[in-house]
Protein backbone atom coordinates (compact mmCIF):
# COMPACT_ATOMS: atom_id res chain seq x y z
CA UNK A 1 0.00 0.00 0.00
CA UNK A 2 1.61 3.38 -1.22
CA UNK A 3 1.35 6.03 1.55
CA UNK A 4 0.79 8.95 0.23
CA UNK A 5 0.46 12.81 2.40
CA UNK A 6 -1.51 15.61 1.56
CA UNK A 7 -1.43 19.19 2.79
CA UNK A 8 -2.87 22.47 1.71
CA UNK A 9 -0.39 24.46 -1.24
CA UNK A 10 2.17 26.88 0.82
CA UNK A 11 4.28 29.08 -1.24
CA UNK A 12 7.05 27.35 -0.19
CA UNK A 13 5.71 24.29 -2.60
CA UNK A 14 5.59 26.81 -5.61
CA UNK A 15 8.61 25.42 -7.97
CA UNK A 16 7.31 21.87 -6.94
CA UNK A 17 4.19 23.18 -8.06
CA UNK A 18 5.51 24.42 -11.31
CA UNK A 19 7.35 21.58 -11.93
CA UNK A 20 3.75 19.59 -12.46
CA UNK A 21 1.93 22.67 -13.97
CA UNK A 22 4.43 23.43 -16.75
CA UNK A 23 4.76 20.04 -18.50
CA UNK A 24 0.99 19.47 -18.26
CA UNK A 25 0.10 22.81 -19.42
CA UNK A 26 2.78 22.89 -22.41
CA UNK A 27 1.69 19.79 -23.50
CA UNK A 28 -1.43 21.05 -24.27
CA UNK A 29 -3.40 18.01 -24.19
CA UNK A 30 -5.32 17.97 -21.46
CA UNK A 31 -6.09 21.53 -20.24
CA UNK A 32 -7.38 24.73 -22.27
CA UNK A 33 -4.64 27.09 -21.08
CA UNK A 34 -1.79 28.92 -22.71
CA UNK A 35 0.81 26.66 -23.43
CA UNK A 36 2.85 29.99 -22.87
CA UNK A 37 1.77 30.70 -19.49
CA UNK A 38 4.03 31.83 -16.85
CA UNK A 39 5.12 30.72 -13.45
CA UNK A 40 3.02 33.44 -11.99
CA UNK A 41 0.13 33.33 -13.99
CA UNK A 42 0.25 29.24 -13.43
CA UNK A 43 0.35 29.67 -10.07
CA UNK A 44 -2.13 32.20 -9.66
CA UNK A 45 -4.83 30.22 -12.16
CA UNK A 46 -4.05 27.22 -9.66
CA UNK A 47 -4.15 28.40 -6.43
CA UNK A 48 -5.50 32.02 -6.27
CA UNK A 49 -9.01 33.73 -5.81
CA UNK A 50 -11.32 31.09 -4.30
CA UNK A 51 -9.21 27.99 -4.74
CA UNK A 52 -8.04 25.82 -2.20
CA UNK A 53 -5.11 23.89 -3.98
CA UNK A 54 -3.44 20.99 -2.03
CA UNK A 55 -0.03 18.83 -3.08
CA UNK A 56 0.16 15.45 -2.19
CA UNK A 57 3.66 13.97 -1.37
CA UNK A 58 5.28 10.10 -1.67
CA UNK A 59 8.39 9.61 0.80
CA UNK A 60 8.69 13.67 0.83
CA UNK A 61 8.46 14.40 -2.91
CA UNK A 62 5.49 16.34 -4.49
CA UNK A 63 3.31 13.41 -6.64
CA UNK A 64 0.48 15.37 -7.59
CA UNK A 65 -2.02 18.23 -7.02
CA UNK A 66 -5.37 19.08 -6.79
CA UNK A 67 -7.33 22.65 -6.73
CA UNK A 68 -10.77 22.42 -5.21
CA UNK A 69 -12.93 25.29 -5.80
CA UNK A 70 -16.86 26.89 -6.51
CA UNK A 71 -17.58 26.41 -10.52
CA UNK A 72 -19.31 29.70 -10.33
CA UNK A 73 -20.49 32.19 -8.26
CA UNK A 74 -23.59 33.18 -7.01
CA UNK A 75 -26.51 31.21 -7.40
CA UNK A 76 -24.04 28.53 -8.64
CA UNK A 77 -21.23 28.56 -5.89
CA UNK A 78 -22.87 25.28 -4.51
CA UNK A 79 -21.31 22.77 -7.10
CA UNK A 80 -17.69 23.00 -7.15
CA UNK A 81 -15.08 22.41 -9.96
CA UNK A 82 -11.56 20.68 -9.84
CA UNK A 83 -8.33 20.08 -11.77
CA UNK A 84 -6.01 17.07 -10.52
CA UNK A 85 -2.09 16.82 -11.97
CA UNK A 86 -0.34 13.72 -11.55
CA UNK A 87 3.64 14.03 -11.85
CA UNK A 88 4.37 11.60 -15.11
CA UNK A 89 6.92 9.51 -13.32
CA UNK A 90 4.40 9.11 -10.84
CA UNK A 91 1.64 7.36 -13.25
CA UNK A 92 -0.04 4.07 -12.36
CA UNK A 93 0.25 4.43 -8.29
CA UNK A 94 -2.82 5.42 -7.85
CA UNK A 95 -1.84 9.26 -7.29
CA UNK A 96 -5.01 10.87 -9.20
CA UNK A 97 -7.36 8.24 -7.79
CA UNK A 98 -6.14 9.26 -4.61
CA UNK A 99 -6.38 12.97 -5.16
CA UNK A 100 -10.03 12.45 -6.56
CA UNK A 101 -11.30 10.44 -3.51
CA UNK A 102 -9.88 13.64 -1.21
CA UNK A 103 -12.01 16.15 -3.65
CA UNK A 104 -14.93 14.09 -3.07
CA UNK A 105 -14.22 14.26 0.68
CA UNK A 106 -13.76 17.76 0.93
CA UNK A 107 -16.21 19.52 -1.49
CA UNK A 108 -18.83 17.28 1.01
CA UNK A 109 -16.93 18.33 4.09
CA UNK A 110 -17.49 22.29 2.72
CA UNK A 111 -20.93 22.01 1.48
CA UNK A 112 -20.78 21.60 -1.98
CA UNK A 113 -23.66 20.07 -3.33
CA UNK A 114 -21.94 19.11 -6.69
CA UNK A 115 -19.03 18.74 -8.83
CA UNK A 116 -18.39 19.37 -12.25
CA UNK A 117 -15.44 19.44 -14.26
CA UNK A 118 -16.30 21.69 -17.44
CA UNK A 119 -14.47 20.63 -20.11
CA UNK A 120 -12.96 16.83 -19.99
CA UNK A 121 -10.82 16.73 -23.71
CA UNK A 122 -12.45 13.93 -25.41
CA UNK A 123 -8.80 11.94 -25.42
CA UNK A 124 -7.96 11.85 -21.60
CA UNK A 125 -9.20 8.66 -21.71
CA UNK A 126 -7.69 7.77 -18.26
CA UNK A 127 -9.77 11.11 -16.39
CA UNK A 128 -12.77 10.16 -17.91
CA UNK A 129 -12.73 6.79 -16.93
CA UNK A 130 -11.86 7.55 -13.45
CA UNK A 131 -14.20 9.78 -13.42
CA UNK A 132 -16.92 7.81 -14.08
CA UNK A 133 -15.65 5.02 -11.99
CA UNK A 134 -16.83 7.55 -9.09
CA UNK A 135 -20.21 8.49 -10.53
CA UNK A 136 -19.70 10.90 -12.72
CA UNK A 137 -21.98 11.27 -15.65
CA UNK A 138 -21.46 13.12 -19.56
CA UNK A 139 -23.63 15.54 -19.52
CA UNK A 140 -22.66 17.26 -22.49
CA UNK A 141 -20.55 17.19 -25.64
CA UNK A 142 -18.82 20.48 -27.10
CA UNK A 143 -18.24 19.27 -30.71
CA UNK A 144 -14.58 19.75 -31.52
CA UNK A 145 -14.08 22.09 -28.81
CA UNK A 146 -10.29 21.60 -28.26
CA UNK A 147 -7.17 21.67 -30.84
CA UNK A 148 -5.12 18.90 -29.69
CA UNK A 149 -1.93 19.50 -30.71
CA UNK A 150 -1.66 15.60 -32.08
CA UNK A 151 -5.22 14.56 -32.74
CA UNK A 152 -6.45 18.09 -34.35
CA UNK A 153 -10.00 19.58 -33.41
CA UNK A 154 -11.73 16.85 -30.89
CA UNK A 155 -14.42 16.81 -28.50
CA UNK A 156 -14.78 17.64 -25.04
CA UNK A 157 -17.11 16.50 -22.30
CA UNK A 158 -19.04 18.15 -19.22
CA UNK A 159 -19.19 15.64 -16.44
CA UNK A 160 -21.29 16.60 -13.22
CA UNK A 161 -21.99 14.36 -10.56
CA UNK A 162 -24.41 15.45 -7.32
CA UNK A 163 -22.66 14.76 -3.94
CA UNK A 164 -25.84 14.35 -2.07
CA UNK B 1 -37.98 50.05 -37.97
CA UNK B 2 -36.44 50.29 -34.89
CA UNK B 3 -32.23 51.89 -35.17
CA UNK B 4 -29.71 51.14 -33.28
CA UNK B 5 -26.50 51.93 -32.77
CA UNK B 6 -23.20 49.83 -31.47
CA UNK B 7 -20.17 50.78 -30.75
CA UNK B 8 -17.16 49.51 -28.43
CA UNK B 9 -17.51 49.98 -24.92
CA UNK B 10 -14.88 53.14 -23.82
CA UNK B 11 -14.58 54.03 -20.01
CA UNK B 12 -16.98 57.43 -20.65
CA UNK B 13 -19.98 54.53 -20.86
CA UNK B 14 -19.25 52.90 -17.42
CA UNK B 15 -21.80 54.47 -15.50
CA UNK B 16 -24.58 53.23 -18.14
CA UNK B 17 -22.99 50.13 -18.36
CA UNK B 18 -23.45 49.52 -14.80
CA UNK B 19 -26.34 50.70 -15.16
CA UNK B 20 -27.15 47.73 -17.38
CA UNK B 21 -25.42 45.19 -15.08
CA UNK B 22 -26.30 46.39 -11.88
CA UNK B 23 -29.74 45.20 -11.80
CA UNK B 24 -29.39 42.38 -13.92
CA UNK B 25 -26.78 40.56 -11.36
CA UNK B 26 -28.47 41.57 -8.46
CA UNK B 27 -31.18 40.11 -9.68
CA UNK B 28 -29.40 36.52 -9.77
CA UNK B 29 -32.07 35.40 -12.21
CA UNK B 30 -29.74 34.84 -15.64
CA UNK B 31 -25.87 34.93 -14.65
CA UNK B 32 -24.16 33.01 -11.98
CA UNK B 33 -22.33 35.85 -10.29
CA UNK B 34 -22.33 37.45 -6.77
CA UNK B 35 -25.53 39.65 -6.88
CA UNK B 36 -23.24 41.98 -4.54
CA UNK B 37 -20.51 42.07 -6.78
CA UNK B 38 -18.98 45.75 -7.27
CA UNK B 39 -19.24 48.39 -9.90
CA UNK B 40 -15.45 47.81 -10.08
CA UNK B 41 -15.82 43.97 -10.52
CA UNK B 42 -18.24 44.18 -12.96
CA UNK B 43 -17.08 46.31 -14.82
CA UNK B 44 -14.30 44.48 -15.10
CA UNK B 45 -15.78 41.04 -15.79
CA UNK B 46 -17.77 42.61 -18.33
CA UNK B 47 -14.88 44.29 -20.29
CA UNK B 48 -11.83 43.34 -18.72
CA UNK B 49 -8.77 41.00 -20.56
CA UNK B 50 -9.55 39.56 -23.51
CA UNK B 51 -13.50 40.82 -23.62
CA UNK B 52 -14.95 42.49 -26.20
CA UNK B 53 -17.53 44.72 -24.79
CA UNK B 54 -20.06 46.80 -27.49
CA UNK B 55 -22.81 49.06 -26.14
CA UNK B 56 -26.48 49.38 -27.87
CA UNK B 57 -27.98 53.25 -28.01
CA UNK B 58 -31.65 53.92 -29.05
CA UNK B 59 -32.14 58.03 -29.64
CA UNK B 60 -28.47 58.16 -28.03
CA UNK B 61 -29.72 56.01 -25.08
CA UNK B 62 -28.16 52.58 -23.76
CA UNK B 63 -30.14 50.08 -24.20
CA UNK B 64 -28.29 47.26 -24.22
CA UNK B 65 -24.61 45.44 -24.19
CA UNK B 66 -22.65 42.16 -24.64
CA UNK B 67 -19.17 40.81 -24.94
CA UNK B 68 -17.40 38.59 -26.46
CA UNK B 69 -13.99 36.78 -25.55
CA UNK B 70 -12.29 33.17 -26.21
CA UNK B 71 -14.48 30.89 -23.95
CA UNK B 72 -10.70 29.13 -22.91
CA UNK B 73 -7.74 29.98 -23.84
CA UNK B 74 -4.94 27.39 -25.41
CA UNK B 75 -6.55 24.60 -27.42
CA UNK B 76 -9.94 25.95 -26.72
CA UNK B 77 -9.13 29.63 -28.00
CA UNK B 78 -11.48 28.81 -31.22
CA UNK B 79 -14.60 28.92 -29.31
CA UNK B 80 -15.95 32.17 -28.47
CA UNK B 81 -18.23 33.06 -25.36
CA UNK B 82 -20.45 36.05 -25.14
CA UNK B 83 -22.89 37.49 -22.66
CA UNK B 84 -25.96 39.73 -22.99
CA UNK B 85 -28.19 42.33 -21.16
CA UNK B 86 -30.95 44.42 -22.38
CA UNK B 87 -32.20 47.35 -20.45
CA UNK B 88 -35.69 46.26 -18.85
CA UNK B 89 -36.88 49.33 -20.02
CA UNK B 90 -36.24 48.39 -23.29
CA UNK B 91 -37.58 44.74 -23.75
CA UNK B 92 -39.72 44.28 -26.80
CA UNK B 93 -37.63 46.25 -29.53
CA UNK B 94 -35.42 43.41 -30.93
CA UNK B 95 -32.24 45.20 -28.60
CA UNK B 96 -31.79 41.27 -27.78
CA UNK B 97 -31.64 39.92 -31.52
CA UNK B 98 -29.61 42.64 -33.07
CA UNK B 99 -27.14 42.22 -30.37
CA UNK B 100 -26.78 38.36 -30.83
CA UNK B 101 -26.64 38.93 -34.95
CA UNK B 102 -24.21 41.28 -34.90
CA UNK B 103 -22.28 38.67 -32.51
CA UNK B 104 -22.24 36.10 -34.25
CA UNK B 105 -21.12 38.46 -37.12
CA UNK B 106 -18.25 39.96 -35.05
CA UNK B 107 -17.50 36.23 -33.96
CA UNK B 108 -17.00 34.90 -37.53
CA UNK B 109 -15.14 38.12 -38.21
CA UNK B 110 -12.78 37.82 -35.50
CA UNK B 111 -12.03 34.03 -36.83
CA UNK B 112 -13.99 32.01 -34.12
CA UNK B 113 -14.97 28.76 -34.95
CA UNK B 114 -17.86 28.35 -32.59
CA UNK B 115 -19.55 29.94 -30.07
CA UNK B 116 -20.78 28.64 -26.68
CA UNK B 117 -22.78 29.58 -23.54
CA UNK B 118 -21.72 27.39 -20.58
CA UNK B 119 -24.86 28.30 -18.09
CA UNK B 120 -28.12 29.14 -19.18
CA UNK B 121 -30.07 29.14 -17.03
CA UNK B 122 -33.68 26.75 -17.67
CA UNK B 123 -35.85 29.43 -16.38
CA UNK B 124 -34.54 31.52 -19.34
CA UNK B 125 -36.75 31.11 -21.75
CA UNK B 126 -36.40 33.91 -23.38
CA UNK B 127 -32.88 33.63 -24.51
CA UNK B 128 -33.30 29.84 -24.67
CA UNK B 129 -35.76 30.64 -27.42
CA UNK B 130 -33.65 33.62 -28.99
CA UNK B 131 -30.36 31.54 -28.82
CA UNK B 132 -32.21 28.18 -30.42
CA UNK B 133 -33.72 30.85 -33.16
CA UNK B 134 -30.42 30.77 -34.45
CA UNK B 135 -29.14 27.02 -34.75
CA UNK B 136 -27.83 27.25 -31.20
CA UNK B 137 -28.01 23.51 -29.69
CA UNK B 138 -28.39 22.19 -25.99
CA UNK B 139 -25.44 20.12 -25.88
CA UNK B 140 -25.43 19.81 -22.05
CA UNK B 141 -28.27 19.89 -18.83
CA UNK B 142 -26.75 20.54 -16.08
CA UNK B 143 -28.85 19.47 -13.35
CA UNK B 144 -29.78 21.77 -10.05
CA UNK B 145 -26.90 23.66 -10.99
CA UNK B 146 -28.37 26.89 -9.88
CA UNK B 147 -30.35 28.46 -6.85
CA UNK B 148 -32.33 30.74 -8.31
CA UNK B 149 -33.79 33.35 -5.86
CA UNK B 150 -37.67 32.77 -7.15
CA UNK B 151 -37.87 29.00 -8.33
CA UNK B 152 -35.24 27.68 -5.98
CA UNK B 153 -32.43 24.93 -7.49
CA UNK B 154 -32.68 24.65 -11.26
CA UNK B 155 -31.13 22.80 -14.12
CA UNK B 156 -28.91 25.06 -16.42
CA UNK B 157 -27.97 24.53 -20.21
CA UNK B 158 -24.69 24.34 -22.11
CA UNK B 159 -25.67 25.74 -25.31
CA UNK B 160 -23.24 24.98 -28.29
CA UNK B 161 -23.10 26.50 -32.15
CA UNK B 162 -20.47 26.03 -34.62
CA UNK B 163 -19.93 29.09 -37.17
CA UNK B 164 -18.43 27.87 -39.87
Amino acid sequence: MVEFTISSYSAKDQDALWDLLAPEFQAGETYAIDPYISKKDAVEYWTGGDSKALVVRLKGQVVGTYYLRPNLDGGGAHVCNCGFIVDKEARGMGVGRFMFEHALELAVEQGYLAMQFNFVIATNDRAIKLWQSEGFEIVGRLPKAYQHPKAGYVDAFVMFRELV
